[in-house]
């Protein structure tokens, strides 16, 4: 019968915990966890999307007649989670002071009241990302079925909540419901980017757009585009500046394709059409075409079409 | 207690749902949903993964010797789901005329009966894409790790059953069954995609594949490889054209390095070798080797390792 | 009332499955399923996930005095459910021999005896991880948020349990442990790559790290970076050949930003820097900084910004 | 490893399935399943509840203010799931005549209509049912824990929802309530029998209640207590007769104490107290107290009270 | 399509909860529930079985070497659920007085840490419990087999829990305890019953024990017994009068057949025999066996064994 | 923040753990639990329940024409698990002696091989009991509505399955299959019983079969019948006797009305009926009616219905 030693490898993890909280200077007392929960996150926003989509994201078995019992009851029930949640992340970061728990009572209702009253527009917005998408996409047979299945379209479902609870004074909030639309998209939103309507992202894995990204509207981005920073400022100790404007600006109706790196606090100006893999870091003005210089290739004949096979290959991959 | 003015928010959401209804120009009439659902089909697809690999991924404690009960209880109970899924399909697209129901019973089960004929067929061609991962990854141990673990093999799966819905009529319940696989791997294969045996993608995060894309035997194809189409015509009314050939034709024994893109209906030719990187939109004779011409860096010296961190640093980064 | 001749699609099925077994030279004896399974180390990475770090990722209503407890009980049962699964990796790959199972008992416990004792290092490592993490990235607001959210983190998290596996002989858990990281994040690491302390991947999506790489300390690395193999090379007989070191080594301090490529057994010296998008398949010196060269891009004035929608537009996307 | 014979033991099995379908003069024709599903009522039942009582019996995180979004949304749900199941027991019951399926439905849907419209009515009665048992019972802490934990309060909610089924001609549904109550509580009435307001059976275990029995209002009723046939007359063919009235009435305000047993169709009057054990075969007037003839018990001391365990013991059970 | 005119029958549904909540005279303010929770109670007493009975009743995977860490972890989380319902009891007991919550909490934390205190003596008394089982059943295999098969042993151990709670104030915790037990065994012991240790109930369904019963050590009783009251006494106002000493004293040694009933403040002395189906009133000495009187049997020979079946039956069941 | 003394509580519990281990004489060797586990059986028991009668009891999805796929899959299955549970039962009695495995693993096989064979005969038996609970209840409404509900034949499901496995010496087994049963119906039939065809228990809470009776064809029995033994023969020792013949034997077409008890070895004849509550500890004649001796009842007219509410009550309860 095999035993572990497990009594001996809790102690030692019990000593790495330990200076782990000496240094990160943790209150050593005892008490449960404080931290919001990503799990609970998932299930705030899937109830959510019930609640805007009831007859297309809502419970199977729902019917037109009583959608507004469903939404009531849906919404009543998922407001009263994020509050919870609320609370945490709002206790979580008062934690090094003495918290003065009434204030945040009051602030996490505030923000979840404001935050529910932002419902119904997030719902005009997400209706103009799907018919964006369905008007941008040849291969897309219905709105439905681009709420359904496009990534793009669950991405900015997170981020148009996401960005809300941003806003309203709930960064970690934000970040999971972010993170969990990164995990189900390859598509890396941060909650503070603003984006206008009718944003369409097609295909979308590894598109990145950062914090200070300013976006206009009917937008349209390809797959593992990224809208990022060009350097990161530090201050005099050494420590990275927060909160600088440091990401592009992309005015209404810009194209960018595929591939496409900006960095920096740049303007794309309206219209503008970005070409695939283009790496930018300048400004370009309303109604440019900016193509990739045509690259050369260099293009001999193989001996023969197995030939590689037998010797030594070229190759751009790990394994 | 807090109170979240529910009633408000539910009376501002029907109303946003009626705008949408009304421009959609939706049947306002009361009834249930009729939309298939992503948790059926992905139920769907791992009952047949179950049933084309009854003793390595269907359920653990199967035994060789009773494989053919489980396949048969599986398949049957497998297809009537789709069945079902099917009819939601049909139903959907025929929404705005008066639905034949006959009609549509009979065209569901005549999809489903001709995809249950190709079960066996789509068995033998992920086997050979078994193989061929094994034999083109040196760090592949058997060929049940492959089958096990590797994303691209994953997407295939998905792949091979979707393309048989696309052909059948069905083209959401493909595309949905795509986007489970783009969900899982970040490869992103649209169900029209033509692709031969012994298929392999390695790593795969980022690949796209489109609609029109023919690809034949023995092809290879590393992480975020595009073969995209090189432009959208629309016509007069501005509208984009559908169906049309614009995706790469790659013929056999052809190898696509990572992060290659190739655009356009052109043809890279038997046995030919695309780098990493390469940018095409044209044509490549068969048994060619393109590469990206090399690339000059600019590269200085920095005054210390550490000394980028206390100015300001070149990023290409969102953050 | 459909039928759909399931019957005879079963034994269709039964021919193929036996085709394949007789070319894979399979048992045909009966017997149950002897693969690791996925769902199983999924768990298992859970409930190690809670034991190093309980307070953040364990159940949420533990409470900090009585830690301990939890991490004894999770750490036995999780260690012995590795165990089973260490013995079926180990009797699956004596598969053909006929299997000596007191060695393989013997062997299964020795190496996860040998992982448990790893656990407290492992923790060490994770910590500087997220250390690093947090200092490298001005969008991160406390450690906590960054080992809750960070895919970068997550995927450090299966790498260092996988690495473990891997040096101990279990090289298929290891694989899926990988696996389940890149299907959450899209960060592909090979359980082979030795990575030092304080390591940061920023985004991460489409990051790949090869089996033979060499990592340093404090390294860090953006979306989309590959650290891969240049060449494979085949043997007289046209095998691959196994275990070559082929993929590069990265210094203490470099970073390397989005997209970049590194192929082939390169070094990256002390401090280096590696702009986004450089494709590099040769050494470079400590303190370097390489930066792509600048491509000429062609900037046309559009007629109109909405021009292109009304003609053929330039794409980079399949669509 | 083992081998079962699995497949002469299922042949063995459908020869026997084929000898019952055969006596039964089952069609054997290919189908589905058409009987409800024990399950499904369960669901419903529980769903309904919360329908009634939502504060105490609906789910945990509801609130006052928006009770009656649950309210719609569960009631819609529930009714619909009730629909489907009436319809099976409807179709099942039509089953070797050629079945009208709009006439089914049409029932279907009339049936389930009456039932929703008595809901209001049968919390009226449950609300009578537990003040009954709060007033009669010098345990009971309030009328919140009567509802909660009484065995007795339970099988009434079943009965009221089972016999409104029954009136409404769905005996199958009525009865899969019933036997789900005994299951639960050991307590076993007829979905035919008609309970007055404010009816209260304490402990409950072992009480029956025949198909048509009549009880009045404020009537107590203890465990054990049996309201059963004296006789079963069978007709000239042999075969039992239906439906005769054959089980007692009881009047307003009686009360019968545990292990009671009234058999056939008498009348207990106005009042009457039927003391514990009694046996009763005639009827009674109102105001009437019967009490058991008191029993001559047989007393001798015995040796010593551990004496017993050394020689014979008297017994009264089966061990 | 259906539609079940739900807004009226949910506005009924509103007034007659409206009409209960005045008769009840119950707060309209908006709020939660504040019920424990039935479900939350088996959770509870689920866990707390692990806690006392590792390795029999505890998670099948445990191992005697780290039994420590499981019951340190399953007793801290069920303890601090256990305070959770416990708070819920105090405030709902509380709720028309304004309630001090602090001193709820003091009073839930007293209580529960009192609880704790028991757990090892109600273990003892539970091992006393399963040896008078398996020395008292000729049919019993093992103590093991007692612990997991006997409804008896599983009432006592819900009751040994219950009453604890009982004692501390918390009854109606205690009372959902009780009837968990009594729905899953037919054994009905109201928590404020006091029982000595090695108790044992054989078969059990039907057994009833009163509030103020008293029972001594090493007694053993059969199905259908009852310790009941005999009268319940009602004050000048008609009232129920609570909490007085009205059901039986059972000493030492005794043994109580099936189906007796014993009512009343009576006292069975020590070592007494009550034979199956007595019915008594009155104390017995010390030693007496008590047996019923013979009851005289009309014995007729039928004119047939299948006789009876043609003609009219005499019966004692309800059907 | 609560702290509740874990670790001390741990201790008193470890403590008292090792006392039971002493006097038990349990080895106090690390190892896990070998004892069979009352969730398995019960799921079991419900897969065999589908594979005797896949069309009503199976999942709700199947059809006639794949019901063979799934009896064979389903037995398989569950063969295999009834086989690990055998295990169990066998190296847990062969504890104390040095265990035989491979013995142990043959008389484990042999046993579930035998009991699979039976398994037709099982079904024709119960086929048998469906249809003498249809001919004997003027109740029931068809043949399926009699298997899904009455709790009777389920009982009888589980007690068919359980004598097997008394036969076949897994007394272990047989018995929690008892128990599940009795805790799903309360009625408690041991094992051991040998029960002939188209045996009916109506209602039946309350019933009690003790372990050597013996009954005979187209028996019917009511509820809260005992068939007990009448002493328990000790030997020299003071030990209960084993294994001696102690119940009844109920010859074919008898009836036994509610309530009768009849103890010890006695014979009840051919066709003899035993009336509702007769006591019986001696043979009967075949074709005998035995029933209860009239009770006189004292029957006083009550001063007024509602009187006894205002004084002391008569009462039969313990409340």
């Amino acid at each position: 019968m095999t035993v572990f030693r497990v009594a001996e490898i809790v102690e030692a993890l019990q000593s790495v915990r330990q200076q782990w909280r000496e240094v990160q200077q943790r209150s050593l007392e005892p008490g449960g966890r404080e931290l919001p929960a990503r799990e609970a996150l998932a299930e705030i926003v899937d109830t959510l999307k019930g609640v805007l989509f009831p007859m297309r994201l809502g419970p199977p078995e729902l019917r037109q007649e009583s959608e507004n019992f469903y939404v009531g009851h849906a919404l009543d029930a998922g407001l009263h989670k994020l509050l919870a949640q609320a609370r945490l992340e709002l206790r979580y970061r008062a934690r090094r002071d003495d918290p003065d728990l009434d204030e945040i009572e009051r602030r996490a209702e505030t923000a979840v009241h404001a935050f529910a009253q932002r419902l119904p527009a997030i719902r005009v917005l997400l209706d103009s990302d799907v018919l964006a998408a369905f008007d941008g996409d040849p291969a897309a047979g219905s709105v439905d079925e681009v709420l359904l299945c496009y990534p793009g379209v669950l991405a900015m479902i997170h981020h148009r909540f996401a960005h809300e609870l941003y806003r309203l004074g709930l960064p970690l909030l934000a970040r999971i419901l972010s993170e969990l639309a990164h995990a189900a998209t390859g598509i890396d939103i941060h909650p503070g980017a603003q984006i206008g309507s009718a944003f369409f992202i097609d295909h979308g894995t590894g598109v990145v757009i950062g914090e200070t990204a300013v976006i206009g509207e009917r937008v349209r981005v390809y797959q593992a585009v990224t809208l990022g920073a060009k350097r990161f400022p530090r201050d005099a100790a050494g420590k990275l500046e927060k909160g600088l404007a440091r990401h592009p600006i992309v005015e209404d109706d810009v194209v960018i394709y595929a591939g496409a790196t900006i960095l920096g606090r740049v303007t794309l100006g309206r219209g503008a059409v970005i070409g695939g893999n283009v790496w930018l870091t300048e400004s370009v003005p309303a109604g440019a075409h900016v193509t990739q210089a045509i690259s050369r290739h260099e293009t001999r004949p193989a001996a023969s079409a197995r030939a590689g096979q037998h010797g030594q290959q070229p190759a751009g991959v790990p394994s």
